[in-house]
């Protein structure tokens, strides 16, 4: 089965808005093995959406929509597809009632507009809407299935999974989309694919999309197959061979964040971590604290902008900044060794840097990061200089600073199991 | 004038990838008085393209397509719009030689594929590429123009500065777009909307939209107009009327993020500010430090998850943490008087709450927040619940706490305009 989308809206049309919604009645629309094969984004004029439902009707058996379910006159779905359809809107009591409980209950009496929101077109089947007023609609039409649904997301994705997607169930054929997200860190985009590209071209039924991040690529593989057993079998070789040929790059074939990998790490090893963060500002410690329950293995961090706050939080030397310069390795080093210390974590990060856009010299450009990472044993550093702005540096940075860590663990792994001996710093 | 804009690309249609060189072009091209009446993504399928380009060249004067002029076979853009309009396609000789060129630059043979790249629709106009291989085009049939471009964001921004903007210049009228961005935070979207709506409802020439996002409310105003004075009148009288309707609660007409209006008040009033943040994680440092030139307001941050950091970093005392709880008003206020003490910052603020999903309790249930902002007379307090999950609320939290900073030399300033005899805590 293949799929049309419609968003109506105008504020679709602006510099400022994009059509989200698609996003996830692709994933799901997908996972039930029907491919969305246009998206069309339309405003509010009642002729501009009356032609987008026509044209789509004559093309897909589904076309699904998302806004103008509204109550103010701009909100013309309901009006735009009846005229096409030649069918009547009427109130709906049952609706109406449920519109002004609604109302009731937050202490307010309905305005005389919403009552639009209750209009049903003529054998439609109301689709209930338990997060707001304006129900959805499911309307069958000279063998095409039209589905209205309301544009606020949270609206429109507890209806989907309530009242669409059991409908779909049933009538969707045994194709389903197979799926695998592999993640790499340390590799640019032109490595990874001139690695893979001669691995997944022969894979002709798979389609493999790249996309970048700084400092993460990441490869999405999707096979469509009436044969669970044998679609996944196709990805678990086809994700075998990409992760050979990138190596220990590859750090999730499941689509997880490396904050959540490394989040695992420190778990299963009982670590702990704590961070001393200077062109970062907090980007380090907030992203190791997005993942629930991280107060296990996050003892806390420093941002420490100025050279009195390094010297007073994690024992940087005076002498040595005034030596080497806030901006290098032996800095990164300490901060990391400091903030260890202090809060008697396994792991402490340093990184200090210039994020720009001012600030950078001839010898420490705008761009250029040290990262130390220290344990109980010493600590090592890394020196990077990363491309683009001020954002991008720092999110690179703080990229780099947890994938030294997630290696670190790598390492301490391989060499157990190659020398008894332990680890070394 | 009016356009459509047609995006190529079948991970277009995934759930992974928006079509998000539209929000450029649409930028762009309103600011050329030109209006985007109707988006439409499709794969890389040759009916499926051609058919866009035919309905879209039905309906408007001017279309633009991104994407499908790739080397590969599944670049489709050409031949699709070669066979509708009924040319030929033609290898262009300098085109080709400029691509053999740019290979030979990376000391690199191009691939024979490449030579796709130069095939230019008879009597096409080349847009030359500064940034990439695949040249656009710019045709004229029928009375329309269709313009060809890149997929890649570079590429095409580039390529429309250069070639595609001084020619639309030409062509497009006298109508601009005129444009304000107001920010509020503070209020709910209903709450903004209630006492808005009847304001701007009569100024039917003004497009308004309202955007949401946790703790900030935006209010979008488009005018398009042929006599940029009165335009720019009507704007701002109706900025005027909206900020008087909604008062201290807007806090930039110019679309600025609410750091950046932190950012100028600190400096403003050479004032210096630390954080200490537990369920923020380092997020309120962060926001802090996005601003190029932080380091002359920010000193530093500390992210205390344990109440051991907590008392060393802020000195807490051991008998609040245990009489009050971590999360209190009490322990927010003491964080953010011991940062402000420990670093010499004009202020101090403090954050402590339940981010979730776990740790809730019956008294201080998933959402609940202490913010506690301190200055050299004292500290005040503000304890909210927000709603959401663990992202929304750490950023609401980070949110209010921005907000709280601006308030207070909000409320500075009108004191000492009020009672000439300073600033109380």
């Amino acid at each position: 089965m293949q799929a049309e989308i419609i968003a109506v809206g105008s504020e679709l049309l602006t510099p400022d808005r994009l059509d989200t919604n698609s996003l996830f009645l692709t994933q799901r629309l997908n996972h039930l093995g029907i491919a969305v094969v246009r998206k069309t984004i339309v405003g509010d004029q009642h002729d501009q959406v009356r032609d987008a439902f026509q044209r789509a009707l004559e093309r897909a058996e589904l076309v699904i929509s998302t806004g103008g379910l509204g109550p103010t006159l701009d909100d013309l779905t309901r009006e735009a597809v009846a005229e096409l359809l030649g069918r009547k809107v009427m109130i709906n009591e049952a609706v109406l009632h449920h519109i002004e409980a609604r109302f009731r209950r937050l202490g307010r009496t309905m305005p005389e507009v919403n009552k639009r929101q209750a209009m049903m077109l003529e054998g439609a089947d109301l689709l209930e809407n338990s997060r707001g007023t304006a129900p959805g609609q499911w309307i069958e039409a000279a063998g095409r299935i039209l589905v209205l649904l309301p544009g606020p997301p949270h609206e429109l994705q507890a209806m989907f999974a309530e009242k669409v997607e059991p409908r779909l169930e049933r009538l969707a054929g045994a194709t389903r989309l197979f799926y695998r997200e592999l993640r790499t860190a340390g590799l640019t985009e032109s490595e990874v694919e001139e690695r893979i590209a001669p691995i997944y071209a022969p894979y002709s039924d798979v389609q493999t999309t790249i996309l970048t991040a700084p400092g993460e690529i990441q490869i999405h593989l999707r096979i469509w197959s009436d044969d669970p057993a044998s679609a996944e079998r196709l990805l678990e070789e086809l994700v075998g061979r990409i992760t050979f040929a990138l190596g220990e790059n590859v750090f999730t074939a499941n689509g997880q964040a490396l904050e959540e990998i490394v989040a695992r790490e420190l778990t299963l090893h009982q670590a702990t971590i704590a961070t001393a963060e200077s062109c970062t500002g907090g980007l380090l410690a907030e992203r190791l604290t997005r993942i629930p329950g991280s107060s296990s293995y996050f003892l806390g961090g420093v941002v420490c902008y100025s050279n009195n706050l390094k010297i007073a939080w994690t024992d940087v030397s005076p002498a040595l900044l005034e030596a080497k310069g806030a901006v290098s390795p032996e800095v990164a080093q300490a901060l990391a060794e400091g903030i260890r210390r202090r809060t008697g974590a396994t792991l402490g990060i340093g990184i200090t840097g210039v994020a720009g856009p001012g600030g950078g010299s001839p010898d420490k450009p705008v761009g250029l990061v040290h990262i130390g990472l220290a344990d109980a044993a010493g600590s090592r550093e890394r020196g990077l200089r990363f491309p683009g702005d001020r954002e991008r540096i720092r999110w690179h940075a703080s990229q780099t600073a947890l994938d030294m860590v997630r290696r670190y663990f790598l390492y301490a792994r391989q060499e157990k199991t190659a020398r008894p001996g332990g680890v070394q710093g």
